[in-house]
């Protein structure tokens, strides 16, 4: 068994970017030695989340963004806000709830996915923002 | 070290079948060479999604039902809709929220689980479906 | 490769704390041989979770507890109550939407996490708790 960490960047937009990293994910396991095995998505920061989804409009301009108002909205006076002086509460709150990292399995070099499902990195920052996705691919 | 890729299948009852499947995990661990590592539990598909909870009828056949029709109901005009004129915009949502996937730990050939915590698969879809849980089993 | 599993204990209080258990992770991985790889982090048990936030006292005091106060209340009367005739219910299902582990990289023995991005463990229960965190570390 082997491990290696490789990473990319992404630009983002503010307030509920949703961006498809599939390609990305998948680029890196084919550029491995690595077959079999699981890869580990990633972002170092507290105002950004992996998960899945189909990556289709309704779902990424429409659906995410309703959801998240209605859970967790941007226009309301979070208890952070008086901490800095900033207005990413909602953010902070949204990556904590949907988490900063995922882990996959692959094989013949090729993510397990559904069809209709692909690998997202969601900006939930209320600022767009430069984004470094590590993912780490163990396996044989 | 050591890692493999095990599967399993499941049939599911549609809108949000709850389904323990701590035994079948827990069986391809015991089938398995390693005795101490993790296991990589997903669900290739972007309406279904995987957590622990304790598996008795309250909160599996109730109360886990009314918080996902109190924070995305089925009964919703989703622009998911729009898209495919289908009608699982909820189903997406719900899988997006929980994950597809959650790695867990286990030794001498045992999941490292709470007493009452069991390992589910969530159906977020609006029809019955078949589904296949895959296992990577990664360890010594 | 090779892969080790450490834990340490925690005492938490009850309804909804918010414990910083970046430290203690950090530590086991400088204890450990593995230079770089992954540390999956996992609390054994149905009302505690594993997710990162900042750890400031607004996000930790107020926002975090707000926010599941709206999703999923403690004072309300959940079908669980009536199968063990107890009152944890809310609990059950902040740990079941948060979930109870999560997988991060590191490598020259650091754990890749943003500035403000802090590992946390979140007490669900209504009581206070001792809490066994088990830490896998994978890699090399």
């Amino acid at each position: 068994m082997t491990s290696i960490l490789k990473s990319f960047n992404l630009k983002t937009k503010a307030y509920c970017d949703v961006i498809n990293i599939t390609e990305q994910v998948q680029q890196l396991i084919i550029n491995s030695e690595i077959n079999i095995g699981i890869v580990n998505v990633h972002n170092a920061g507290s105002t950004g989340a992996i998960s899945t989804v189909e990556y289709e409009p309704g779902l990424v301009k429409h659906d995410i963004k309703d959801l998240f108002e209605k859970l967790i909205p941007y226009d309301k006076n979070y208890a952070h806000h008086k901490t800095w002086h900033d207005n990413n509460g909602a953010g902070h709150l949204r990556s904590f709830l949907v988490k900063s990292s995922q882990t996959f399995p692959f094989r013949h070099k090729k993510l397990i996915l559904g069809t209709w499902q692909q690998i997202i990195f969601l900006e939930c920052n209320e600022k767009s923002r430069s984004r470094t996705i590590h993912c780490t691919i163990m396996g044989e």
